[in-house]
């Protein structure tokens, strides 16, 4: 297909971004046949992007279209800014499309874009909810309505549309809606209103809108957004000072807000290389590293607000940690990695969409968790849909992207981002550049890359920032003798011939991991991962526990297996534990004297199971545990 | 005063109530004249009854009465249950009265009690919210609205001012207002509404006048009530099966409605003896001393909603525990106690009235907390008053009712519930019984009560729970010959001499506790306690520290100190600790390989210093722990 594209289906298309140290590859050039990804994208493709569109129906949300455009007499159903979560699934097919050509997906894409198109008002506005009626209430509260964020997503669409087709009908809409945004948000001086949105979203989408487009006004308004801005979006609690964004120190507020906006503005700065908006990035990607970050990648500890809690402040059950947070932290990351070409960005868009966004869908893909706890006592599961349904299309999407992601370029330099099974047909300056990928990663740490076409060029792959022990690398039957140091690439240079091997190990011991001790609830406690992935402990792996009463002993040592029949094939982890029941002296109470007897002289030691975080919850519910105690 | 009034000041009126063991004593039998308690509640006089008046008159709460009553033509301001702050004002200063005799307040207390009265309807509904053009809107959203609700709280008022004064003004309104409710909610069958308030409180205040004033109809209509109900008040979070009252084995959903409403079903059972009602009660109240209750007493441990937790959930810092719920579970538990005479009840109630109601109040009467956190980075303080202002009248009235708490009796039992300096005069079944007591508790366990009224009758002290180590107890110089159970009642039955002394000895040795393994935070913590006051560790007190480090070993002693310039007078505890800073290990990291390699070989010892919780956030701001580190 992409011969025939005059288009180049990039996620983010920093081709010709000044500041950009990474171009973008295609998702058409990269084709991915391993056994955990791409079977989550024939399923995205086959079961989730349909019966998303036949829950869009049934709610409501394509009869307000309908409704604003004249075509049908219904009162406005659900909340005002459900359009949204049309928007995102046009996306997501449009993605799809890019990998997968279908006929009957580019028919509905195209009847569902016309629908959309024909509820476009003269001025170019285009949003359900504010038509009739409401028309005078457009654009009367930005902070609350979240039309701007609404209009985001349609452009966001439309240009991954164009993107995947060629096709010129919706970016034309888009244009036209960024027209009337553009001459209703600006300077006071300029007799506009100088306002941003309550949830920021639109930044992104028109930075993308200048590239696909070249029209350098929708840059100018992205950054007129990012400058008028005090504060990272909706907070309610007011608890926070409302401040330009060069101002902040860490991530405050509404998650999904502050992460998209933080991807917004790193667009921002792809385009205009302000280093005062990088320098606020790096301290705020810092910060959250470092105090707001879930083991799984997720962030946004707070129901009340969806929002950042204070530094350290993660709960296991009680962690909100949005899917679409997550997801926001895999695009801000992705951008963040195109401005500087640091491997940690990539190590951390990796971490998170394995063991924060993954976790946010069911396995047969029709399912959504809208929270991700890190403990739960079998009474969180997945719902089909929600009132508020931001988080099922957003999963789609990013499914549909995800070969977008693997690699990057710079020149004659290619980074190879993502590992799995698959191949990469692409070119570096004129020069083709075909690599065949064997792998079983993330199950396995072996990784041969095979050159299959020669020429010069450097081949840089992403050493995993969570390596233990020795890596090995060989390069066409030769030891690299360069350094390997996780959290970095390792550059490969050389002239190539055809069939010359890369053999990448990387070492896949299951690793145990300690939370800060300002962590209160993780304190103490014990969390496994092998390779990129994240484990947790389900009731139905082991039967007749307390999760909670379970003690790994000091020097546990866990043996890692592949079950090819459980969970659609994964890793499991066995080994054992002792059970530390609360004992007798525990009994009716809640408080006691402290005592440091040892309450069960001998305690018991069961075989404990662990199953990769992404595929929990997926069987009968019961009791899950991230964090075991480690003492 | 008491001699005057035809009507007696009791708080809860079981003096005629066929299910209570315990009848009251009341407030005005009482005379404290302690350093801890009686000094707040001159401050309650002095400024904080005077002060919350006035933020109820600048904050337009009396306008809205005088709009309603048609005398000021104003806007309604505020929220549609402000009325209730009125009464919750109006009941604190008729408490008070009953102690505290005065011409300026019983004026105030007249002008009020007319302006409400004013804007009675023809029909007896009085709520300043619905009236003109919302007057259609009565009644008509009960789950959300709140009428019932800030009715309850007048119907309150009332009652206490009739029998602190036995004045009927008001408690004829109350009647008028009653009939009212009892005309419009009740059985389908009888073309009434049958449905109960979103937030319970009427169901206590229609058993209170009924006790009042005889009439039989407003206990049947607290009995509908409670009977009609399903669920246990707001539950936005619709997580909960929404159940009859004797089907919930665990409280859920909004904390002070909860509590609220265990008080009112407490007040039935009191009344119609009904069992099953009292098997709920006991299940309930079992489960969230085991399960939900913070070491402050302090329940509802969810910011959204303000909301009890899941089990075991309890987080410090992040600790709702509004003042109000902690206020409800001492109204519950004054409950309890009279409906069964356990001791485990008054217990709750010291333990809630110490460590999770005075801390909601600063020491000079004019601050409040609507959120006690067991944490504190410093931000939390507290304010002058809430645009939900539940918390600061209720503060109020409880402090005026206190001496009402402390006695209680059963036919010629006197039971001494709570201990202070002072003097009680009242009489067991036509015997005077007068009593002097001596001590300095509760900074000191050594209590002297003096029988100054010859006779024969049996006096009961509650032996605290809390009491670890050897209790004393001498009656006229001899050694008491019964059982010392901490959590009962010892009983001295005798012919009592005019001068015979008892003397109780408490021991007040400093207590270490320990939570409870599943409570996440708190596990492997230790917290202090001496006597029935909980501790905690300023920043003020312990400069130079980050108190999240302090590790108490094993067996470290905590000795206790009067200071008696320190915050009015507090016994401070000091002990040492060490300091365990996150090593540079943890530079930069929030996960890191687990490791046991003690990073400081030789931890510094440093001098730490406690005061009591009731007291903490008086002083500069800075961080504020319960629970250090155990290891």
């Amino acid at each position: 297909m992409s011969t025939e594209l005059k288009t180049s289906p990039v996620v983010v298309d920093t081709a010709n971004s000044p500041a950009a140290r990474l171009r973008p590859v295609p998702l058409n050039a990269v084709e991915l046949s391993d056994t955990f990804l791409e079977p989550r994208r024939r399923i995205n493709r086959d079961q989730t992007i349909p019966s998303q569109y036949r829950h869009i129906e049934d709610t409501g949300r394509m009869d307000n279209i309908r409704r604003a455009a004249g075509k049908k007499k219904v009162d406005f159903k659900g909340w005002h800014f459900n359009d949204s979560d049309i928007h995102k699934w046009l996306e997501a097919a449009a993605w799809d499309l890019a990998s997968h050509p279908s006929p009957e997906l580019v028919e509905l894409i195209d009847r569902v874009g016309v629908e959309i198109a024909d509820m476009q008002q003269p001025d170019g506005y285009l949003h359900s909810y504010f038509t009739f009626e409401r028309e005078p209430e457009r654009w009367t509260n930005t902070r609350f309505m979240h039309e701007l964020y609404v209009a985001g997503h349609f452009i966001q669409a439309a240009v991954a549309h164009y993107r995947a087709s060629g096709d010129t009908r919706l970016l034309n809409v888009a244009r036209r809606l960024a027209d009337h945004i553009c001459d209703t948000f600006g300077p006071a001086e300029a007799g506009k209103k100088a306002e941003a949105d309550g949830h920021p979203e639109v930044e992104m989408a028109l930075v993308e809108l200048y590239r696909a487009t070249g029209e350098r006004k929708y840059l100018d308004e992205a950054s007129f957004f990012v400058e008028v801005r005090r504060g990272m979006g909706r907070m309610n609690g007011a608890e926070y000072e409302l401040k330009p964004y060069r101002e902040y120190d860490r991530m405050v507020g509404h998650a999904v807000c502050a992460v998209y906006l933080a991807a917004g503005v790193t667009d921002v700065a792809l385009e205009t290389g302000d280093q005062t908006l990088v320098a606020a990035l790096e301290r705020l990607w810092d910060h959250m590293v470092t105090k707001q970050l879930y083991v799984t990648g997720g962030i946004g500890s707070r129901y009340e607000n969806e929002m950042f809690g204070k530094d350290y402040e993660l709960p296991s059950d009680r962690a909100y940690t949005e899917t679409c947070a997550a997801i926001g932290n895999v695009m801000w990351n992705h951008r963040m990695l195109a401005l500087d070409g640091q491997a940690r960005y990539a190590d951390l868009l990796e971490h998170t969409l394995y063991n924060a966004v993954l976790p946010g869908l069911s396995l047969d893909g029709q399912l959504y968790f809208y929270q991700n706890p890190l403990a739960d006592d079998g009474t969180h599961r997945r719902q089909e849909w929600f009132g508020c349904a931001c988080c099922p299309p957003n999963v789609a999407r990013l499914l549909a992207q995800l070969p977008g992601y693997f690699y990057s370029s710079d020149s004659d330099r290619l980074y190879v981002n993502l590992y799995a099974e698959g191949k990469l047909d692409w070119s570096l300056e004129g020069q083709p550049v075909r690599l065949t990928t064997n792998t079983r990663y993330p199950w396995d740490g072996d990784i041969a890359i095979t050159v299959e076409s020669a020429g010069n060029f450097e081949l840089n792959l992403r050493i995993p920032a969570w390596c233990e022990g020795v890596i090995g690398l060989e390069v066409a039957g030769e030891q690299y003798h360069g350094q390997l140091v996780p959290g970095t690439y390792a550059s490969i240079r050389r002239d190539w011939q055809a069939g010359d091997t890369v053999r990448l190990h990387l070492p896949m011991a299951v690793r145990r991991l300690e939370a800060h001790p300002y962590s209160l609830e993780t304190w103490g406690r014990v969390a496994f991962m092998r390779g990129p992935l994240l484990y947790c402990f389900e009731q139905t792996d082991n039967p007749g526990l307390d999760l909670r009463d379970l003690v790994v002993p000091e020097g546990t040592v866990f043996a890692a297996e592949f079950e090819p029949d459980l969970l659609n094939g994964v890793v499991t982890l066995r080994g054992q534990a002792k059970v530390a029941a609360p004992g007798p002296g525990w009994q009716d109470r809640l408080y006691r004297p402290l005592t440091t007897a040892v309450e069960s002289a001998q305690p018991q030691t069961v075989e404990l199971k662990a199953v990769p975080y992404y595929a929990w919850a997926n069987r009968e519910p019961g009791q899950m545990l991230i964090w075991l105690r480690a003492r």
